[in-house]
């Protein structure tokens, strides 16, 4: 008989009573000692000096995939990361006999692992330092192209150097909007291993339907190894290649959390405008993000009607399509998030805000005038954007692009390597060619028509001053113009190009420039022919770059100056560089009258469970959830298994493999994904409803130990209570 | 500067601590005293004894409208009910100068009270008899067909002989699948008047998109106006006529309800299955409602094709299509509840119980032998369903239908008044008449073509042995058969007839058999060819519920035993007539992960709103929000007044508009929705999981008060707190 009463006190007992706050700040490592009073008052064990020492411990174990964040969590190299990080390579290992995607991969011993998908990198941060005196030296009386053109070389001559030592990567990255700058060098490991993903109806549970979605029951952890030559230094894959010895790893929690605890997360979050100046907000939520949204509806209709399901050409645009719908669910969440949150009137109070602090002090005249000329080049540049926006589309077909770089290139290579642009260096062109061959997989002539007819007849629809000549005389664009005319000149494209073909493709990477200014290739013609106007709007575009690279320094001195009176510490926006953020274990309120309780339950797995993708959990994983198997993995005051949680972390795209930490820096999950409440963050941090969802170790630990029998890596790790 | 704390605590300062009972149960208002100490010990303040007296105080309050539910709120008839239920006047009163649906209506005097749509009605139930003697008298003996004609005659003849009174409708209702019968007499107040209705953007806020959600923020109610003749008898619309005065009206609270206070409500429900067999829980999720979810998202594509967006077509469309999405919500719904609450399973266990229970005592061998044969039978049903579904569709094109109801009236007619068919007899003629002339406002001929050719496709894939000669002979529906050749056919049958003309409709009412059997228009030619097929299938069908009708009372019987035995008392199936339910303002958790507080909020209106339909609350009322203008309508608990709230009632279809009263039977709310979590409530009542949702009346107060300005209307009800 089933149980008619039914407790809402039972419910509530897990919520703590106490206030929680939530804690906006994406700090770097070094101004982790500035927060040491703050982080020791929300929880934090161990000294908050350890934390600013990349290559000491726990920092020293986080390392980046470049795209996403993992750490090591064995001696022997072993990279514990999300699911859909690694899921690439399990796709790539995955044939129709051992489809790993449909059924888990696990290498029982180091010998059974397979290589990551090619590219596949781990980087290893092992210093930071700080170039802004060499990257700013006289910038200020400089004229705005050549301070891009000056900033760039700089960047390229520091990187250069740094990477004359053999395995490294290295990268001058930007803070505070061109404040300050940082050269960050990280060891580059190329022999990277799949050991062990779980089945994707269990590392990609609830698939799309439950993307930035709570509540969430998502197994999105995967291990890869990494590999280096005998002799330690990275090396290309091979046989002989030695497991990599991390100087630190994570402990592995099998404890985990509780509602109220102390959580952090080491990571790479990838960017954020936090600072972004009110006639950019405006410009982007009030125009760029809606005709976004509209546009790349249509966009997805005219994929999926021209490359039906089922179809071949379906399968080549599956990516472009998954690709293409989450930003679209992005969008529609940033936009209500938004609304929600009152963004401009929240970003207009904040400047009249600075404006009057500004103002209350003579010596702070500087900034207002730094202001006041970023204001005028943030409205030059929100029209440059929207005035070349939809040339941007009507140039958009995918061998136009290919034409256009490969033109490009045989012009940079008449540079020496320190002057070509970056993208087209010498270090650039293992990227560049695999980006070449990768074509044939995600291309067919028919559906790239079909887009690019898309994007001309919105071209088309703008008014005449928006169009380019160029273009309009190259494809006969005129007025009156017949659609089905223009139709058949692009279909006559398709049949005479050869930059269909890789091997074509690979040529051209040797080509010079005048090879292409006499090549009969349509596409080829097309891109010499729109060249000198690409380089004007790029020559326009660096020199407005060039302006901010001085005003937006002013106004971010005078942001820190602002909020250190209040005294607060000022975070860099994200740009993909080592990052830690810190708070609480907790669920929240995303709208009235709903409340997400901040764990998810083994028992919600099988309450979710259809029996079809992405809701299809193992077999087995339900038969143990029904026999209420918790080992040590299970949660007193939730009587289960926590399989994901929530904190009020402040995280961006990048985060995703994060390493989550308890307060003494042991890991206790994964971050893997925000909640859609949660996407406007990137613009203003909300906290109320930001929330960052994780997957718990214990429900990591408990799927290995009873669903897949990964107990090898179990053995590996350091597992801790 | 935004507040950086955030409280838990406070979010959970309302949640009660004791445990709350969710009570199963919609009861007919005389077997309230049975449960009456339950009703006390749950919080009922009033004697439960008053309740099951129909004409006294609370319940003579309560009153039908045929569909929904409604009350009297003043001495002058006033009825509250929800705007969904009364939309159909205030479109039917709009026009483009007069937009009521946009901008609300109301009438600041009687004098400008609007005549509400036609066939609008208030029933007021005024007596329930027990007429089981007569009804059953000898049933056991009669072979199954003479059965079932019996009991329609006898209803027939009951209710012929009620209605010789002017001005009441009767109708016999079978509780616990034909155990009992009961005579319900209700007063038909047929001059109907629209006093109140707020704005869409109030009254239908969050529309399709939060229909069946929580949270809601929907002010779903509306004032009708009850019209009598100055003699007090029921009449048809006329100047002279003057309001109805109820015997009893409801108080209406401005002090409202808790969480966890005592709530019940008073209303008209439709129908349940509760105790449908395990055969036709499994016949019903298994296949019918799979199959209909496919057919109906196939219907709705080839209507919104043929009728696009913007053309006269969909207008007529509309309801349709809205009705199509609702029930296709609904079906899903039902069939993810089935799943997530394991009713198959659920239903075994019930009967194996059951079965238990039965072997347990040979006294109790009679109810083992019904069982056993109620099975087999309802095996037969379900067979007899599948095997007629695609006939069934494939006949349902508009025009068909039309030729068909009129063929069998000709035919009816020619039988004396009491012995036609049930729909057929003098006293369905209003309804019969609107239901022809209603034809032109929701028929196109492209579209119901379309819809014909989908539904023909369907049929046309079945085995040969469900294909039906006469339907196939008819269309030249043969093997290898070529669908355009069935398509220009049946082209040719919509030029051809004048069916789709209200002035041939009405006239073909009164035209003889002959008439129908010799004309060329080929819908009635179909219809005349379908007729015999139809009417043997109708014969077969009667059989199955004359058998029923002896095995299904045998069933209730043991059901109702074994209930008794565990100390229960068994509530029959929801059949339209007036039921009593009773619980506790309670949210809930429908999903792991998630909770529902039990009230939503004035601000939560304004976090929704995004200025676009239907989410566009009137400026006014923001406004109002932003000043926190709550007057005397504010729920401390919450700091806000409360918009709607749940409820863990036991409701269904029908229950829209129902008077939901508190423990001194006054009006806090009107019931107009279930959780989406609820929908498969009718099948099995889940405790967990099935939750009612109100509005308010403090938010129907403070919109009537702050927004609306409807003060005549306020100072006509006695407003408590």
């Amino acid at each position: 008989m089933r149980n008619k009463v039914f407790f809402i006190a039972a419910l509530m007992a897990g919520v703590a009573a106490q206030p929680l706050s939530a804690k906006e700040g994406m700090f770097t490592p070094d101004q982790l000692p500035e927060i040491a009073a703050d982080l020791k008052a929300t929880g934090l064990e161990i000294d908050p000096e350890t934390l600013a020492d990349l290559t000491g411990f726990p920092m020293g174990a986080v390392v980046s995939l470049g795209g996403c964040s993992a750490s090591f969590v064995s001696p022997q190299g072993l990279v514990v990361t999300n699911h859909h990080c690694a899921r690439g390579s399990v796709q790539y290992n995955s044939t129709a006999e051992n489809n790993y995607l449909e059924n888990g991969f696990l290498a029982k011993t180091m010998g059974e692992e397979l290589p990551a998908a090619p590219g596949s990198r781990i980087y290893v941060t092992t210093e930071l330092t700080d170039v802004t005196a060499r990257m700013r030296a006289g910038l200020d009386s400089m004229e705005p192209n050549a301070r891009y053109d000056a900033i760039e070389q700089r960047m390229k001559d520091i990187v250069a150097e740094c990477e004359e030592e053999a395995g490294y990567r290295c990268r001058v990255s930007s803070f505070y909007g061109g404040d300050q700058y940082k050269l960050v060098k990280q060891l580059e490991i190329r022999d990277v291993r799949l050991a062990y993903a779980p089945a994707d109806s269990i590392g990609k549970y609830g698939g799309d339907v439950d993307n930035w979605m709570w509540p969430r029951h998502t197994g999105d952890f995967s291990f890869y190894r990494a590999y280096v030559a005998p002799d330690g230094s990275p090396a290309d894959y091979s046989e002989e290649n030695v497991p990599y010895k991390p100087e630190h790893v994570l402990k592995v929690s099998a404890g985990g959390l509780e509602e109220g605890d102390f959580v952090m997360a080491a990571g790479y979050p990838g960017s954020t405008q936090r600072y972004a100046r009110l006639a950019e907000v405006e410009n982007t939520f009030d125009w760029n993000y809606p005709t976004y949204v509209t546009l790349i509806n249509e966009w997805i209709d005219t994929i999926e009607q021209t490359a039906p399901d089922g179809s071949d050409a379906r399968v080549k645009y599956e990516a472009t399509l998954a690709g293409l719908n989450n930003y679209e669910k992005n969008l529609r969440g940033q936009i209500e998030g938004a609304r929600r949150v009152g963004l401009v009137d929240r970003r207009r109070e904040r400047e009249q805000e600075l404006d009057a602090w500004i103002a209350a002090d003579p010596t702070r005249a500087n900034y207002g005038k730094a202001i006041a000329q970023l204001d005028a080049l943030t409205e030059e540049q929100a029209a440059a954007t929207r005035s070349s926006f939809w040339y941007g589309f009507a140039t958009r077909s995918q061998l136009l692009g290919v034409a256009e770089r490969l033109y490009r290139l045989s012009i940079e290579r008449q540079k020496p390597d320190a002057e070509r642009k970056p993208g087209y260096q010498e270090r650039d062109m293992g990227f560049f060619k695999q980006g070449m061959q990768a074509l044939d997989r995600r291309f067919d002539p028919s559906v790239d028509k079909a887009v690019w007819m898309l994007f001309l007849n919105k071209y088309l629809d703008q008014p005449k001053d928006e169009r380019v000549a160029v273009l309009d005389n190259a494809l006969g664009l005129t007025s009156g113009i017949d659609m089905d005319a223009v139709s058949s000149k692009l279909a006559g494209y398709y049949d005479a190009t050869s930059l269909d073909e890789a091997a074509t493709r690979m040529a051209l990477m040797d080509a010079s420039p005048e090879d292409f200014r006499s090549s009969t290739d349509p596409f080829i013609k097309l891109a010499v022919a729109l060249y000198d106007y690409n380089d004007q709007l790029e020559t326009e575009a660096e020199a407005r770059a060039g302006r901010e690279l001085v005003l937006r320094p002013g106004y971010m001195d005078a942001i820190v100056d602002w909020q250190r009176s209040q005294g607060k510490v000022t975070y860099p926006d994200a740009n993909s560089t080592l990052r830690v953020t810190y708070g609480t274990v907790m669920g929240g309120s995303p709208q009235d009258g709903l409340i997400y309780t901040p764990f998810t339950t083994l028992e919600g797995i099988t309450a979710k469970d259809t029996g079809e993708a992405p809701f299809n959990a193992p077999e087995k994983e339900l038969q143990e959830i029904s026999d209420k198997d918790y080992g040590r993995y299970e949660l007193d005051s939730i009587g289960s298994v926590p399989v994901n949680f929530l904190t009020d972390l402040d995280s961006t795209g990048g985060n995703s493999g994060s390493a989550t930490l308890n307060s003494r820096a042991e890991l206790v999950g994964l971050l893997f994904d925000g909640t859609f409440e949660s996407v406007n963050s990137d613009w203003d941090f909300d906290p109320r409803t930001t929330r960052t969802i994780h997957v718990d170790t214990r429900y990591m630990l408990w799927v290995m130990d009873k669903v897949d029998g990964a107990d090898n890596l179990i053995a590996e790790m350091d597992i801790v209570d």
